[in-house]
């Protein structure tokens, strides 16, 4: 069966957690994803494999592959690049398994325009449901930390928009379990099963 | 928290197994939908409630109720009435719970037109998938038969157009496991989220 993987990106605020729930997906005994390995300028360090822990890349060749359009995103951190390379997505993806990136929120507003079919999955802060509790609590807080808070929770609210989906990080097996089904349901659409099927007659 | 419940309505074709599907999701213990309760004109059996069992009418009740708009499908089967009260599902959504309908194609198509805003789920007969390779040992069934199963399978697949999401009755516990996937991950659409976050934040 030829049917395409998804590519589903996890992102978020940083400092929600993204990084412990990714590594939660992909400790589960039956994960289905295959974790997109990222590219890097930064020199390998001891133990570190090309091709495993990232693609190891010199400057100039990552350069290069900016200007060709070979990376889904990118970004220079502490003078060095990190990416994501299309190439390895689109190959994983185009045979039938799901691809699981876990990126910054910059990261992912630039995958969303070069890959918009993708599953796009925000992982919000608890905080931002305990808001109404704390604000309630104003009477012993300075106005200045309550018009903090809303600010924060007013960006954040913002940076959803983006996104098809939005999982709290209450727990992180909430989180895990809500990521898991989310992609289940998503090979579930009408869409997609629909094809498969009328696929299956077009043989004849 | 005022957040309005889903309904859920699970269809298929006849034969296909709804009924032991929708069983095997009220039998587990951590259930999380309403189960639907219908109205019917046939008079009630031995040991059965009204409210619990069916809502049990006169022929002339129902026949008001369906005037008066009060029904979200109906139907007659040998004689008799049967169909899903509306005023039931919405008090049941709108106090925040899922409400879980196991009906027949005609009565889903009738509550699309009336709850647009409804999870359709198809449940779609493992034969399906087989079809392939029940086609290539062709040679040894006639024409007729052939075109007898591409006639059903054609009609099948049509019935789906109504349907956001297909899952096959392959095992029961597959299909109870995607429905509860397919429900969660509705509860995580960034539309719904994001719409509780903005109302907390407008209580300030």
């Amino acid at each position: 069966m030829n049917e395409k993987g998804l590519l589903i990106v996890l992102s978020g605020p940083s400092g929600v957690g993204k990084g412990t729930v990714r590594k939660a997906i992909f400790s589960q005994e039956d994960t289905k994803f295959e974790y997109s390995i990222s590219m890097t300028t930064r020199k390998p360090r001891e133990g570190e494999v090309d091709g495993i822990d990232y693609f190891f890349k010199s400057r100039e060749e990552f350069e290069a592959l900016i200007e060709q359009g070979k990376l889904l995103e990118y970004a220079e951190f502490v003078g060095n690049y990190y990416g994501t390379p299309v190439d390895y997505v689109r190959e994983t993806i185009n045979n039938g398994r799901d691809v699981f990136l876990e990126i910054e929120v910059q990261g992912a507003q630039q995958v969303r325009d070069k890959f918009p079919e993708g599953l796009f999955i925000f992982l919000a802060p608890p905080s931002l449901s305990e808001l109404q509790n704390r604000l309630v609590t104003r009477g012993t807080e300075t106005n200045e930390v309550i018009q903090g808070r809303l600010n924060t929770a007013r960006k954040e609210i913002e940076m959803m928009n983006l996104y098809d989906y939005i999982v709290e990080n209450d727990k992180i097996e909430n989180a895990v379990e809500k990521i898991n089904s989310i992609v289940q349901a998503e090979h579930c659409k009408r869409e997609r099963v629909q094809q498969r099927y009328i696929k299956m007659l077009e043989v004849e």
